[in-house]
Formats: structure tokens, sequence, C-alpha cells
């Protein structure tokens, strides 16, 4: 594909084009931002405004029965499960990832404080995505029970990081930032044969890649619904248990959704018998009720052809850029082996921030991230063969004139 | 006021009565449960519809940056912080009341590690609405360093609870069941001359009666934005720390939006120097941009008039029950005392589930508590005096007639 007519063709024979048309994408622009933020599915501003205008506006009150809010974080979680490998009952959608880190943290760390007490080690990869570590820190600090974060990189890496003192290992599958993927029925097994507890965070893997918690035989995920599930700004998040342990799952954030009986008022914390026990607080209806119009696409889209379309996606881009933009200082930071890329493709420039905000001012929308990484997201769902082209097009302009070299370029914003 | 000619005229003497155009009340509903959800606000759909199709669907990620997404917790906070005796930057609007709860419970049982670290006792009291209960209880499970929940009842007033072993202090400032309210400044008073720390939980108070928390000396303070400040459906709450606790405080639900430099992608978590280390994950835009909305009508009545009309209701409300529905068995739960009470009023009947469905099949629409309690909301921004005696009227008839023994309003739902 080496020709723009040769990837309007290509487009032509995507049996993912249809999908195209659920989503309602603005004009001039060619969004490659979608691991980080994805776009409006059109039934989600109907469905916004059936939730205010009826369930709320009318029904106030009476909808938590009539309108189902009190079944929507599972109900919405089992619409989510064969996305991730996941049966139903298995997952619930709920508050936000750096809560459900938090949840299955303390989860986990309480399996480990009876079978192997001794264990005090929480590892992690010092490229994990920073709430990751953050909510590491926050919960060592918190419990003050001798507990210590170990970070994988080049100079420690997993196998030796692995001993006998790591209590639970938590993992992003596909790296925030260089779109790295891991392995994760390989690194579970691991991890399992060195007694500990794997949590994974699907953030940039769910709706991205082929996901099969069961299968990985994995203890507990979480992850995000706004990014590759298109479920809107900042909407609630999903923490999945492995159905071994949800019998004896314990979580802290003990709020009154969580409780068997609720509405019996009791003074004691019971939890629900299932999944539902990791619910805490009242939820945001509106921006959960929407979670389900990025789902219902995303359902109906085979998750193999998908995985193959953004594997194509992605070689095309690569292969693209290394043609059109030879000779600027480009680096591919994102593995060429398929079994470890996720489902976006990094690339390093040392003005890459400059380059990221000429890009987007010409209609192109990647992101930033520190250090010098220009992030570019591949979404079958909405994104072609001919849009892949036409932003290598405008990548190379804006580096061959030097479009990003100006002033207004520099300066940074609240949010990069 | 014991005619419904004399409501009718001092519905139209009330200097509050404008405001009820601001919302969409749905027609045939006498809706007194504001208490548990507020009504919607005539610009929340449109609101709702902007962020969704302009900021999400059209801005998308650069909304973060252009539509203010990234302020939006502290922004709204600046909003509401004069309903409650605060200053700007000294509280957000984040996450669930349960989880800001855990955070101000985490905050202030360190700082009394520091001073008290003796001290081990978590005092609330045994009616506290059960959210709060089972945090408290979710905490000492998880910290395992000896803490205990102490809980003030009938038999243990909290003078005689207050004892040398009490670290810190969790109370409703209005009871969800009974209505009843407590003199913030004298029970802050009390427990600081005991060396308890207090967080006071504001859901059934926050834009219901007048709040003073800087003048209460209050240490930290969680609610609720959906009741009373008619936030919609499940939006998120808000969190409000004395500026003497501002400095240190720390908590552990350390996600990225509470860092220093989110964007600087740093291993360490390092706290927001202000209000904003309060902030953990990502929060629902849409649920949350939503709340200007209720706040922007609750800032132009004055609390003075809201308080005065609540009180003025209620006391119509309990004369007239007891007037015309004289005979049934109906106890008053609520303080008749007006310094002790909230702007809810609760009845208890043996049959109070039954005739609560009764009631809703009737158009008016309260809620029902464990045990056998019926309680009637007061909201001054649209309910009144003549919505009060017409309330009053299908109680009468329901009970006269024992319209609530029927099959039908025994069954009970999912959310009561």
């Amino acid at each position: 594909m080496h020709t723009r007519e040769a990837c309007v063709a290509a487009d032509r024979q995507d049996p993912l084009a249809p999908l195209k048309a659920r989503f309602d994408l603005p004009p001039g622009v060619l969004y490659m931002d979608g691991n980080s933020l994805g776009v409006m599915p059109r039934a989600a501003a109907a469905r916004a405004a059936e939730v205010i205008t009826q369930e709320w506006g009318t029904g106030l009150i009476r909808s938590w029965n009539t309108a189902g809010w009190f079944e929507l974080p599972s109900r919405l979680g089992d619409k989510l499960a064969g996305l991730l490998g996941a049966k139903e009952g298995e997952l619930v959608i709920t508050d936000t990832t750096s809560l459900n880190i938090f949840k299955a943290l303390a989860a986990s760390l309480r399996i480990q404080q009876k079978r192997q007490p001794e264990r005090r080690v929480i590892l992690s990869e010092r490229d994990n995505f920073p709430t990751d570590l953050y909510m590491i820190q926050g919960m060592i600090d918190l419990l003050q029970q001798g507990y210590e974060m170990r970070l994988i990189d080049d100079e420690l890496p997993l196998d030796r990081a692995l001993d006998e003192d790591v209590a639970v290992v938590l993992l992003s599958h596909v790296n925030y930032r260089s779109g790295q993927m891991h392995d994760m029925a390989a690194v579970t097994r691991q991890a399992h044969e060195r007694g500990a507890l794997v949590i994974w965070d699907l953030a940039h893997a769910a709706g991205a890649v082929p996901v099969d918690l069961n299968g990985a035989d994995a203890d507990y995920a979480v992850g995000c619904t706004y990014k590759y599930l298109n479920g809107g700004p900042g909407s609630p998040a999903f923490i999945w248990v492995a159905p071994r342990h949800i019998p004896d799952f314990w979580q802290p954030l003990s709020g009154w959704w969580g409780h068997q009986r609720p509405f019996d008022m009791t003074v004691a914390y019971e939890p629900a018998g299932g999944i539902r026990r990791y619910l805490c607080g009242t939820q945001p209806i509106v921006s959960l009720a929407m979670v389900e119009c990025g789902l219902d696409v995303a359902r109906e889209a085979d998750m193999a052809e998908v995985r193959k379309k953004s594997l194509a996606l992605a070689d095309l881009f690569i292969a693209l850029v290394e043609e059109r933009c030879a000779g600027h200082p480009l680096t591919l930071v994102t593995p060429r082996n398929h079994a470890e890329r996720g489902s976006h493709v990094s690339l390093r420039h040392p003005n890459g921030y400059e380059v990221m905000q000429a890009l987007i001012a010409r209609g192109l929308i990647g992101d930033y991230r520190e250090p010098e990484v220009l992030r570019f997201g591949l979404t079958p769902l909405y994104f072609g063969y001919a849009d892949v082209w036409d932003a290598v097009e405008i990548l190379k302009d804006v580096l061959d004139s030097k479009a990003w070299d100006k002033p207004e370029f520099k300066q940074r914003s609240a949010v990069t």
C-alpha cells in the first residue's frame, strides 16, 4: 500500500468499515488519540438525553428501580465481559481505574498475608502508567506494614525481579507510552510459579487487543472505558476478579453499594455475595449509562478482525513514516513484533512537544508524553488505511517545512 | 395556614418562589424526595448536550484544556464553597461521599498518629448513614492497627463517648433518617476540647441548612451534590479540609489527578500543593459538569431565606399531619425544635413501606427507610406551601381509605 489509492482500496475491503458510521467524528480531523479519549458514538447524546430528561427529570428517585440504575454497574460489566475473556458476573463498571487498583491491591495483599505473610514487595514497572505507581505508594504509606515497591526496568528485568519477596505484581498489559504489550498468559504463569499474584491494568488494552483473562489465569484486572471503548470523558472504570477469588474477596472501600442488603440499613458491613462487593459509593449515572453506547459498537465487531486491522494500520503507519519521513530524527519506540505491540505507535522526536502541537493545528490529533514521545492511536472501529496515509502526509509536511518551529507550539498547556 | 387558600397566599409572598421555574418538574407529581435525589435544573440537559456533542464529540482530547476539564473539580468546588462557609481553594468536587470519607478518615488518623498515637477509637453514631459506618469498618480492617469503632446511641451519649481514646469523630450534620441536626460548632468545640478531630458528613445538609465550616472550626467535611444541590443522579461528591490541615494533608488514594505535575509522568508521587491533592483518578466529566447547573440556582438563593422557608414548610407539614391525619398511628421522628432539625420530616407508621408505595402511586413521592420510617423532604427552591397542603391531603386520604393495604404495595423493590 504505497499509494493513497491502494489505501482507499483497502478501506473498501475492510469488514469493519461500516462501524465508522456508528460514531460522530468532527469534520477536518484525523483522530489518532483514541488511546487517550475515544470518540463519541452516535447513540451517546440521545442516551444521555434519555437518562437526563426521562430517567432523572421525570422518573426521579423511582428510576433506581424503574430505569435499572441499581443494576447498571453489573449489567454493563456483563456486556463488557466477553471482550475481556471474562464471564458474566465477574466484573463491574464502577469508580476509576486508580481506585480499582487500590481495591485489587488491597485484596491481593490480603490473600498473600494469609498464604505467604513474609512477602512484602509489590512489583511493577518503572515505565508503568504513573497512577499505578502512585496508588502503590499510597497503599504502602497507608498500611505501614513494611511493604516496598520494586520496579522492573532495563537493569532489573522481570525474571530477576520476581523473587520470593514479591507478593503482588501490577503490570499494564499494554504500556501507555511505548505501546509495548506483555504476553499476559506467560507473565501470569511465571508470576504464579514464583508465588506472586498478578493484577493487570487493561487501560490501553480493553477494546484494543484480544484479552483472555480467564484463559491467562489472571487474578485481578482493572481498566478504563473511555479510551478504546469510547465510553465518554472520564467514564467509570472496571474491575474484574478471577472467579476463584470472588468468594473470599475483601476490599477496604466498603461503601453502601457493595453491601449484601444495602436497604436494611444495618450497622455492620456485610459484603454482597458476588462481584458487587467491588462497588463502593453512588455512581455518576449519566456518565455510567453512556458507557453502554460504546460497548454496543465494540460488541458488534469481531475482535480478531479488530486486531488484524490494528496491526495492519500500525504496520502501514510505520512503513510510511520510515519511507516518507526518512531523514528526520524520528525513532520508533513501539516494538515491531506483532506479539509485543498494542494498538498505538509511538515515535520519539527531539522536538516532540512542538511537533505534536503543529500536527494538532493541522487537524491530526495524537498526543505527547514525556519524554519526547509522539503517540498515534490506531482505532480500527473508526480509522482507516487512507486516514493513515493522510496522517503521514501531514507529519511529513510538518517535518519538511519545520512548521513546528514556532513560538506558539512551545507553550505548554495544563494538560499535554 | 389551616386552609389551602392561606397556603396559596403564602406561596405568593414567597421570595424564593421564582426559583421554581429554574427546575423541570414532572406534571402530576408532588416531589418530597429532594433529600435523596434532587430535581433537574432546566439548564442541565442543555449543559450535558454541550459537554457531550461539543466538548467531547468535537473538542475530543483537546477539551482537557479548551473546555477546562482539568480545572473542573476545583472550579466547581469554588462555586460550592460559599454555601458551606468555606473559601475558594478549600474544597473539590470529586469521587463519591464514601471515598471522600475514606480520604478524610485516613488524613485525620494520620494527624492523630503524630499528635496522640495512643488514641485508637473512631467515634460515630449507631444511627449514622450506613456507608459512613461501613467505610470506618473497611479502614479499620485494612489498617490492622488496633483501631475500633465506637458508636453513640441512647445508652452512650456523645459526652460520655468522647473520652481520651477517641482519635476521630465522624458525624452527619443532619441525620439521614430522623432529620435530626447537630450543632456543628458546639460538637466540634467539645471534640476539640477532648483532643479529637471531627469529620462532618454534609450529605443531608449541603444546600439544605446553613453550614459554616470555618466558623465552626471543623476539620474535614464531605458531602453529596445530588440531593439538595440538584447535581444529577450520582453526581460527584465533595471534600473540604480546614485550611490549617491543607499544607500537611496526606491521603492514601494518591492517583494521578492529585499529583503536583501529573504530566511530567514521574515515578514518585508528589501531592499537589493545595486542595487538589484530594483528587485521585479521572472524573466522569458529563456527570461532573452538570453539577454546575444545580449550584448556579442554589447560589442565587439567600440561604437565610431557604432556611426560613424550610422550617416554615416543615412546621406546616407537621401541624397539618397532626390535624388532618389524627387518629392514625403516625409518630413524629424528627425533632420539633428548629435548632435540631434539618430539612426533611420523618414519620413512623407500622405499615410505613406500604403507605409510602401507596403515596407514590398517588403522585406524592417521598421515601421509606427501615424501620417503618416515611421521609418527606422539604426543598424550598421548588416546593411550596400549597404543595405541603396537597401532600397532607393525599396522605390523609391514603390513610383514611387504607389504600396502602394492597398486595402490590407490599412487594419490595431492589431499591426502597
